[in-house]
């Protein structure tokens, strides 16, 4: 078991801890599992409070031997639940009128208004938006995790050209990804922060599935195999002569890598393929322009206007009600991580930035076509660290 | 792709307009996919209004076209947001200072503040206890689901014995999981309520990995593969004369079906062995004595005296820190309903219940045992719906 540096703990703890100054904040208390593991290395069951000032508070309901061997921190504490969790940070100095920081877009409301009657003074703020963007910037040790991923991914990705058959369910080609990337190492959950917002490792779309919308916030979503859960593959038939869409994600210490590829038994349709050489000018143009200073909005209007020119705008990301307004996300703990390539999200590339880029061209009736593909962002540009040819991958018969 | 009975929707909104009234309800907002997939039949993204009267009104970000397509509903709006929804709500002639019911126990907070912000005047309620209460007792169509998902979880079970391997890494055991119920039409993702517990769909522990505990709230956790997502599978090879405990989760249309077995390669300690038989015992003892009318309470502790008469109650649902208070839980579309058998939970069993018990021993050093099956609560008793045998099932070699 590889633990988490105790550098990268600290250097996370003290990033923290002068932005909590920054806001006017007294403290914060972390109680999401990702959030916990990013700022002490261990996800046992805890609540952590981090003050503005001096060491925090990890409180572990269990297992706590777990918490003490995996994190660095030497404030850990064994509690029974959230009340002994309260005394303790009372016990600690906590101003009754203390300002706290809290992940409002998480905490339940229940939990929320338990914190209001348990700490009568103190003022509750939503950090959620301060703690992404610090996550928004990875280290390198980060950055190699996702790079793993990637490779693993890449692995995947190859021995898919040989695997996928005409006439074979989405399913079967879904559960060949489920089984390789798990024996490789695959932690087996993609987290996703999105409220709502449900994650298989897998779509395998072919086809018109390709183009069924879904409830999920992404370009394609799939039938699933039922309505209470209804993304990705399905029963669906693989045929001949059209795109079968394989989004796919590998999670390693805790890191998502991100990837698709258009896969094709035979030949795509002209316009299809088309679509799909789209796709690639876009990416190619993202990688000579992006840099740190470069806006994200920018990017995005880049991409716009590349598939305009073409005239696919009307199936950029989606169609109809199932279009969605951005080309690329963060990725990291979550698959939903800062900043997204989107008109509203006006800030600049910044160094350490990891991107999933994902223009897809969605088709009624016909299918999804598209790349995927992963960029870290270096000092003068970006560097692509997803592997796959670019190409539509030509199943071998 | 098998839609939900108009009958069913209509059952269940009836039944819950009902608990509404009965409440002093005017309504509620059910928010999360769940609760709107149960009332409704879909779980598009979507917001889902039931007054305390008269027809709900879903209100349908994406897709739209899929929500008409899936619900037996009338009333289905399409909608950009939250605002939207808000607008149509207050235009529907809700009175203002309404008490409306939302499940407080997963709203997020900042959702919860801008609810009560929007709408001044309205007292908002947790219902959460309300709902889950409604959704333990199954209707026969629900049941169905789940001997369906226990069918596939036996034919997995069965495969497992002729796949083992000495010397396998876990993963690979845990690979052959996913992959095989995947391919038989499993969902992909298996739910889980409780805030900040994850799902995978397996834990596959050999020896003395089926005695580390984890984060989750459930009597074994793994190692997992790193310490960010710290439960089931890991690199740990199988050994002989060890157990190997595998727990395994399948959804049908929703529903999740839950069974453990254990498997040996040669023989089993004579102490773990022993403590297999005291599971097995009590869960004869369960299946005798269970029906409508007894209090979960009791048969918690019917078990833990049985555990306690063998000298086992040290390592009964795991140890140290890691011990759990409760022998078994509802299954339904959430993998940890209700009820719970553990001593605080005094209520009877009711006709309808869908169960999974699964009375288990965990030995620091050594390993997990033990057997977790479903049952439905019938009129008289009980009846089982897993099919595998329970004794510890012998790897062909």
């Amino acid at each position: 078991m590889e633990y988490l540096l105790d550098q990268e703990v600290s250097t996370r703890l003290e990033t923290f801890q002068k932005l909590l100054g920054r806001n006017d904040l007294d403290g914060a208390l972390v109680l999401q599992n990702v959030g916990i593991y990013y700022y002490t290395g261990t996800a046992q069951a805890s609540f952590l409070f981090i003050p503005g000032q001096g060491e925090p508070m990890l409180m572990v309901k269990k297992s706590f031997e777990r918490a003490r061997k995996e994190s660095p921190h030497k404030n850990i504490l064994q509690v029974n639940g959230k009340r002994d969790m309260a005394e303790m940070i009372k016990d600690s100095g906590l101003k009754p009128d203390a300002a706290l920081g809290l992940e409002m877009d998480l905490v339940p409301a229940s939990m929320y208004l338990w914190l209001r009657e348990t700490f009568p003074g103190v003022l509750w703020k939503d950090i959620s938006s301060l703690l992404r963007t610090q996550r928004m910037i990875k280290s390198a040790y980060e950055t190699d995790q996702i790079r793993t991923a990637c490779q693993i991914e890449h692995e995947v990705f190859t021995d898919l050209r040989t695997f996928i058959k005409e006439g074979m369910i989405e399913l079967e080609v879904d559960a060949r990804l489920a089984s390789l990337a798990r024996r490789k190492g695959h932690q087996g959950i993609v987290r996703m922060r999105g409220w709502n917002q449900e994650m298989t490792y897998a779509h395998v779309l072919s086809g018109d599935n390709g183009a069924v919308s879904s409830y999920l916030n992404s370009a394609h979503g799939g039938t699933g195999t039922n309505p209470a859960m209804p993304q990705g593959a399905g029963f669906r038939r693989i045929g001949r002569n059209e795109p079968i869409l394989v989004d796919y994600s590998v999670g390693i210490n805790g890191y998502i890598g991100d990837q698709s590829r258009a896969y094709v038994i035979g030949d795509l349709p002209e316009k299809l393929q088309k679509a799909h050489d789209c796709s690639r000018r876009i990416l190619d143009r993202f990688s000579r322009l992006a840099k740190p200073g470069v806006l994200c909005s920018h990017l995005y209007q880049i991409a716009w206007e590349t598939a305009d020119e073409e005239g696919f705008s009307r199936f950029f990301m989606g169609h109809g009600n199932g279009q969605v307004g951005f080309i690329g996300h963060g990725i990291g703990l979550e698959i939903d991580e800062l900043p997204v390539i989107t008109p509203g999200f006006d800030k600049p590339l910044q160094e350490g930035m990891v991107l999933a880029l994902e223009p897809k061209f969605v088709f009624p009736g016909e299918g999804a076509v598209g790349i995927e593909d992963d960029y870290v962002v270096t000092e003068t540009g970006v560097e692509r660290i997803t592997l796959t040819e670019q190409d539509v991958l030509r199943v071998e018969e």
